[in-house]
């Protein structure tokens, strides 16, 4: 196998180009210590390897630091909001002060709001089901999933009887044409909302939200931003930004316990009819009617998830934590780095949304010839212990308009990848186009896998088999 | 104080009863180790004591196992059910594994589904969200707000235009007439649906589930039950009842970690709209129209809360390893001896739904003279580190019904408590109603606190003030 460093003496010398980040960044470790990073995985050819986790992007692994942070609370979980025993009242008091971790960590306005869900697709259905009556929304088709179905979906009338309009706008060629077209769609017609990605779950890439939300509020638009690939990676400041809403996932933000939030104007939030009925939520009921709470309260019926609004405020903290610029300039390099590496290897071909885009985050997509992708997925994982996604990444139009229709791979970074894992992937990907892989693999139930797998398991108990992860995103409709 | 020892042998000869459940329940322990069973906290007298947590009804601590298995799995978190990675293989597996935990402890049959969800309030929505077009539900009004808001407000077509019609049917005064009544209605007009509490989260009261579901399969009715009081509390087995949904939450189960479960019949949740829309719950999506998974993806949009899911079944099987019988033995001994308790002292009523109710689980809910709840609940808190629950717990309707509008006081017992927390309170009732309380207690913003309260905070880190935990359940309309 060629070797890491043998690979990059090629590619330099061959593009006469320089690795654009230099020795420090061929040095660099992890910014922040995650939980995992050590953990060992079997190979194919019966050694094991460190796992290389490039699929931050769908979901990274825990800070060390809220692994640690919700083993010291634990002792003292208690419900919350009612009872006056006194680890009530402490865990009343951890998960109110998480509310404002996470509100802090978005730069949010005095008098914004911070609601504890699940994850981004609950903050943006919860958003959508609060929008004025009547109120138009304007999204844009490169979209994730979860800000393009709560939207079009209640557009269409199959869950309400709202008669709100959702319009899907195509974007154009250039950053520069679709901030026009935009400019044009908002004057056509008055939007109550704008919403749109803080960064492509796909290619990093984002309109600049400056420039959007100038447009928007000139029309009287308000501006709600899906923050899941944006927060995690970039400093985001809702009151530096002006932008209305943000949503975002903690297991996207290094606590992977299952909490996001939706931060933003307190009006609708305050009025708007819960999308979630239940205790908590209402100050009175009587069987012929409900007077609801404001927010917060509004929207988090039932017990909220306490444990996991806490492990996502200590990511805020941590990363919030970090030298002004360090984030940045850790997923930068190791972008870059790969992109290179990446761009190096003739058949490999980066996906792009925009020519004139800038700035994107550590989210790369990519073809390897015509390679299928769910081939590329499973040798990275079986010969060089490298996780990646494949398929169409919950984007399937965007996919569409970018040509992949059937799929891609993608690799995306977070603060506890290394060079190693950046650099072990075009290594690897170079070894596939060159030699092809070492081991054979086959379709099963239109998955790709291993033929004749002989990986043991890792030792951990309930686990009988691999799952077979690309089952729901096979067939002639991929879906991821 | 009067000690435990002393108060006993004071009620045993005062009432001329035995305590009924002798000497080795007097010498009970926990029945499964939890965490946080050794935090102390500090009392208003300056000492501090081990926690006693009677509010296991509202939120359960997390077993030691629970605990354990998340440190566990941790280290092997990725994405699930996307990309080829090993560990989002693992993940995925585990997670799907944990699928069937739940399922099986609930006694599934082999076609039914299980979903995980958030909690019991978020799986009766989603079940209020796939009940066929047009059919009618049936609801008692004895429910939890997490089993009344979904389908009453769905039916004042606030959420939707399905019109969908839920009637909510008054009790009777004894569990005879109440299911006179119910075969009444549902000879009345065809229900698709009546969903009930399996165990009052009040009093712990329930009406014989054999004989509802027979009743309502006689009718064409379908059952769901509101699963969050019973199933921690006792075995339960959908193929067993005979029962079509149920639902319930990880944190009233001993895995606090923001998942709860949706487990039944695969049709409707197999075709019904789901009300959370986006990645992962489609097959394919174009701007103009989406195909959604069948269940359970299509009810889990965005990334699943995996660590939640595991935790949840990390409790199930701890549970369902229990020996036959051990679960119903350790809370029937422990509620008994808390009512034998309450019932000795002059002044505590105990409030009962119905006379001819069986084999409550361990919640009872008692008033204390003429002394307000929240005093109540404070004193015990401040003085003896006893946690219970005050207020209206979520069911104002059944409030209204015991006479009890302005609240009363909960305690609720689990596998964590032991006779010594059951006969704290008890004794500190006793203390309160005979001598009063040692400290001053005021009503700050609606609250009862502890007047110059001079209690140290517990160390950790974040924390610089107890948060007034009645605060949402204070005022004219006290909520919780």
């Amino acid at each position: 196998m060629t070797t890491v460093t043998e690979l990059f003496a090629c590619a330099d010398e061959a593009s006469g180009a320089a690795v654009p980040t230099g020795r420090a960044a061929f040095d660099r470790g992890p910014l922040l210590a995650v939980t995992g990073a050590s953990t060992t995985v079997p190979l194919v050819d019966g050694t094991s390897r460190t796992y290389a986790n490039l699929d931050c992007a769908a979901s990274a692994p825990a800070l060390a630091s809220v692994a640690a942070r919700v083993a010291e609370v634990l002792p003292l979980y208690a419900s919350v909001h009612r009872g006056a025993g006194y680890l009530s009242q402490v865990s009343t008091a951890l998960y109110e002060a998480s509310r404002q971790s996470i509100a802090r960590f978005v730069g949010a306005r005095e008098d914004d709001v911070a609601i504890v869900t699940r994850n981004t697709t609950d903050s943006l259905n919860l958003l959508a089901g609060v929008v004025p009556e009547g109120g138009a929304v304007l999204v844009l088709d490169v979209e994730h999933h979860a800000n393009l179905l709560p939207w079009v979906q209640r557009s269409t009338g199959a869950r309400s009887g709202t008669g709100r309009v959702a319009t899907v706008l195509p974007i154009a060629e250039t950053v520069a044409a679709t901030l026009d077209a935009l400019r044009d769609e908002l004057a056509r017609r008055p939007y109550a909302l704008l919403t749109l990605t803080g960064a492509s779950n796909v290619t990093g890439e984002s309109l600049p939200l400056d420039r959007v939300v100038a447009l928007a509020h000139a029309a009287g638009t308000r501006v709600a931003v899906d923050g899941a690939q944006l927060v995690p990676h970039r400093g985001f400041s809702l009151a530096a930004s002006d932008v209305d809403y943000v949503a975002f996932s903690g297991h996207k933000t290094y606590a992977p316990f299952g909490a996001g939030a939706l931060v933003g104007r307190r009006d609708w939030l305050d009025t708007g009819t819960p999308y979630l009925a239940g205790g908590g939520a209402v100050r009175d009921v009587r069987t012929d009617r409900t007077v609801w709470q404001p927010a917060p309260a509004r929207h988090e019926a039932g017990s909220p998830n306490v444990l996991g609004a806490i492990a996502l405020a200590q990511a805020c903290d941590t990363l919030a934590a970090l030298p002004a610029g360090a984030l940045e300039a850790h997923e930068q390099a190791l972008r870059e780095r790969l992109v290179t590496g990446l761009e190096a290897i003739d058949g490999v071909r980066v996906a792009r949304i925009w020519p004139d885009a800038v700035d994107p985050v550590g989210v790369v997509t990519f073809t390897v010839g015509d390679l299928n992708p769910g081939l590329v997925a499973a040798y990275l994982s079986a010969e060089h212990g490298i996780g990646v996604r494949d398929g169409r990444f919950c984007a399937h139009p965007l996919l569409a308009r970018l040509g992949a229709s059937h799929g891609a791979v993608r690799a995306s970074v977070g603060v506890g990848t290394t060079v190693e894992h950046v650099d072990r992937l075009v290594a690897a990907l170079t070894t596939l186009l060159t030699r092809g892989p070492a081991a054979s693999y086959e379709v099963v139930d239109g998955c790709w896998t291993v033929a004749d797998d002989t990986r043991p398991l890792v030792e951990v108990r309930g686990l009988d088999h691999l799952a077979a992860t690309a089952a729901a995103a096979c067939g002639p409709a991929l879906d991821d």
